[in-house]
């Protein structure tokens, strides 16, 4: 059985008109002999109204509760495109992520898959049903609902994927595919035919929003081809290989993120353990750091700076606060209003002086640069959210993309 | 452990606003030391527009993709009541039907409840927690979604009152309880304070829609006191009680219902087994006869005449069309816009007359009977869609209510 795992996102699935349309495209692709499993999110803003529902009785609604609420949208799509297809005269059936055998963690609102018992998948499958899958969802211990968290969809299908042995993960989008930049702020971007996993999940990572890095991670390791399609129009999209299939090219995009904030702990004894404790304690609030630079601080200190996503300040914040002085370390202090800006490529490493000429772009631009890391094939630059779109431009002429 | 079964219907949840008040009502109950588990509806109109969004896709969805759809109503109830319960300081958990065990046969939307895993609930409940569980759904064999069809959520409280050897079972609703005629028809219909299982059963299968009979079933078969309550205005609503604790008065209440079509089948040869051949393949349409009348046809034959409900009509004709041929009947009638007038009550059997003052009141009325039917408690007569509010009106100044 040749298997082909398809996701659909939200803005794809806003209307039954929209839905019926992806229907007939699925069946279409049905005729060329391949079982199709669909993974679909909830209709467009679906999410957010019913964000809006729980937040107009509780600021602060328990996390489990949240998931069994926000599930029903994800539980929504499915019957309503299973519907569409056997209107259309095809057979489907939904399922839930309990239901698809998707077992998570029990952390509600950030779950991570442990097992998915492709069996209940497959059986339908073999008779010829087109599976509809609820993304975003699972189930943990004692039956509970979970959600994976944000791009939570992408994820559910790239496991699929993996577990299925699929030849390919279609993630269908509003956008043709990868670009070298955000259109929206970069007119002139250009749709990348191919991407290595490595630059895509730099990319993924840094902003650029078609795909999320948790999907290309597991697509990688399990070296499932990744394709980003347009939803409504032909199209070759952007596939995501190994990097030895692709032509080496310095930068491969650029991309900017301006939902971060800048949280540093000053003047940590230099002591052995102190990331450990540090960065434990950090991880149990279950916050994702997106970096971290150790540097020297005053006397026989260290300062840890990292860099995490806004709505995670708060949680980190009281975290160092309490820490703080148990390690007797000086204070924390934090900067919002920053933007990563970012420029990937799988020949940074092997391409002299690349983040020279990203640095001196960005002071010709009077961009002053707040914070610096950098990878094998990534560089990043933090600096004021107001000045991110202009950063994006200016490495986008000085890179010549 | 003291349990309580509530039941909230969805016009009580139609807004955030309410479900907060109940969410205080129920705590405040708490306080008295009693366990309270908890059967919502979907709220408000939301079952209707998930219809309506079905129908937009296509005329004909799948019953079993329609319960995948219709289940995320209850789902969402459930996590806004828990939420709103946690926020006023409250323990609560929510569970689906699924989660809470609520085994029921396949048949989609007319599913019949099986067995209730009731240790999923009471742990929770010994926990101290407010259990919140999904009315109107269940799970079938291999972890299908299913719906109980009308009256669904009415169905899961008597059963789970039923199962969990509830102290009481109330339903609460817009109105203070049950009436002797439907006040919108009969502004001086006056609230019964207490009114037997057999009664309420009769009233609610004859157009009452204020309790499901199937709910009145179950408890009257595990004698589990069943209230009906105003979900908005303290009061003590109405009680359905054994019969033996009633005073017996002849008449309970007027009920009447325009949702009903008579079919007949005439002139079918009088030979075994006609009655079974014909109901059996009604039966398995899932057709609901709410009346059957034998009587007797022209030469060696009988005429069977039915009533059922209008949404039925299309199906039984059907039915009823392909085996007139074979059983060699004469053919298939049809009426509809026809109305049942009920008047219930324990002292029926017991009092001489009491049919004869109702068809003579009809009959002064100038109201054509089409149809009559009579059980120990219960006389209905079936008359004119039009005629019907004028016939409850005249019962209920000649039996002076």
């Amino acid at each position: 059985m040749n298997i082909i795992v398809q996701k659909y996102g939200g803005s794809s699935l806003s209307t039954t008109e929209k839905i019926n349309n992806i229907a007939i495209k699925i069946l279409e692709r049905c005729t060329s002999g391949v079982s199709i499993a669909v993974v679909v999110s909830a209709m467009g803003d679906t999410t957010d109204n019913l964000l809006d529902i729980a937040r107009s009785i509780t600021q602060y609604p328990s996390k489990r509760e949240l998931d069994m609420l926000l599930s029903t949208g994800e539980q929504v799509s499915i019957a309503l495109l299973s519907m569409a297809i056997e209107n259309q005269g095809g057979k489907a059936i939904s399922m839930t992520g309990l239901q698809s055998g998707i077992v998570t963690t029990n952390d509600h609102s950030r779950a991570k898959i442990r097992q998915i018992k492709i069996s209940r998948i497959l059986k339908p499958l073999q008779e010829g049903k087109v599976v509809i899958i609820a993304g975003f969802q699972g189930v943990g211990k004692g039956m509970q609902i979970t959600t994976l968290g944000r791009g939570g969809s992408d994820t559910t299908a790239a496991a699929l994927a993996a577990e299925l042995k699929a030849e390919c993960c279609e993630i269908y989008t509003d956008v043709d595919g990868v670009f070298t930049a955000d259109p929206q702020i970069v007119p002139n971007a250009r749709k990348l035919n191919y991407i290595s996993y490595e630059e895509m999940l730099e990319l993924a990572g840094s902003g650029a929003q078609v795909l999320h890095p948790r999907a290309v991670e597991i697509t990688m390791k399990y070296n499932i081809p990744l394709k980003v399609l347009s939803a409504h129009t032909p199209g070759t999209g952007t596939t995501v290989v190994e990097a030895k299939m692709i032509e080496q090219v310095a930068i491969t995009g650029i991309t900017s993120d301006k939902n971060v904030a800048r949280i540093a702990i000053q003047s940590v004894p230099d002591k052995p353990g102190m990331a450990g404790r540090i960065f434990g304690a950090i991880a149990k609030t279950g916050t994702n750091v997106k970096l971290i630079v150790q540097s020297v601080g005053i006397g026989n200190t260290i300062d840890f700076s990292m860099l995490v996503s806004c709505e995670d300040v708060d949680a980190v914040v009281a975290v160092l606060n309490e820490i703080c002085p148990k390690i007797k370390a000086y204070g924390v202090t934090c900067a919002t209003k920053l933007a990563e800006v970012s420029i990937v490529g799988s020949g940074i490493a092997s391409t002299p002086g690349i983040a020279a000429k990203m640095f001196k772009t960005l002071a010709d631009e009077k961009i002053n640069i707040e914070f610096i890391s950098t990878s094998h094939i990534r560089i990043v630059c933090v600096v004021h959210k107001d000045k991110a779109d202009d950063a994006v431009k200016a490495l986008y002429r000085a890179f010549d993309l």
